[in-house]
């Protein structure tokens, strides 16, 4: 079977972070409150979703450069340079994002609001599962 | 900016469990020792992760129905169908696997052996990332 690695956007979230300059340091300072729109055909995954379930949402850091394999923290200027998988750096060879959040409401047209997010407005959403 | 959403397979999983009826249900139980193999153009984001180090490992499930949108839990047959993304069925439309294993070696050629790991033999790896 020939393997088909092309991803499916299945939404994108909805934020008041417009720019990487708009976002804070780290999820625990101050990130907003945000939506995730699902697409129509995708509703169907998300229909269980509801106020109060803990989820972690899985994006497609589409910003990000995916030719990094070394860097140094942004914490952390004059230490050596890291490998990227010792770091949580969005530049990597598959920039994929993840990111716990509460669910607030569920509308029931694939329009999730969620507690905060710190994740780009546009950002694409490759997945959500449960919190285990 | 046009948007690349092909992944790119950083390494591959080596394990004892050879086809899905070896999986256990959940990682909890039984999960054996197993290693990852970087490629070799990938060695370097590796370096830093050494014994010890608590990791997030993102697999591409090559194996699941990328088709299904609702399922039955193995563990609930007879409940409602519930949406993919509210359960952790590696059916879905990114089916990206979350594991979370300590490393209890690094080669410095790329190979990392891990403490437990219920994935199957030859699962491609996406990334890699330090447990917060």
């Amino acid at each position: 079977m020939q393997e088909n690695h092309t991803l499916t956007i299945v939404g994108r979230v909805i934020s008041t972070l417009k720019t990487l300059d708009d976002c804070p340091l780290q999820e625990s300072e101050e990130a907003p409150p945000a939506s995730i729109q699902v697409l129509p055909e995708f509703i169907e995954t998300v229909k269980d979703l509801v106020a109060g379930h803990d989820i972690v949402i899985l994006t497609w850091l589409h910003q990000a450069d995916r030719s990094v394999l070394s860097c140094i923290t942004r914490r952390n200027i004059g230490t050596p340079v890291k490998g990227v998988f010792s770091t949580r750096s969005p530049d990597r060879p598959n920039p994929i994002g993840l990111h716990e959040a509460t669910v607030v409401s569920n509308d029931g047209n694939g329009l999730l609001k969620l507690s905060a997010l710190e994740v780009l407005d546009g950002t694409p959403i490759l997945d959500i599962k449960p919190k285990i």
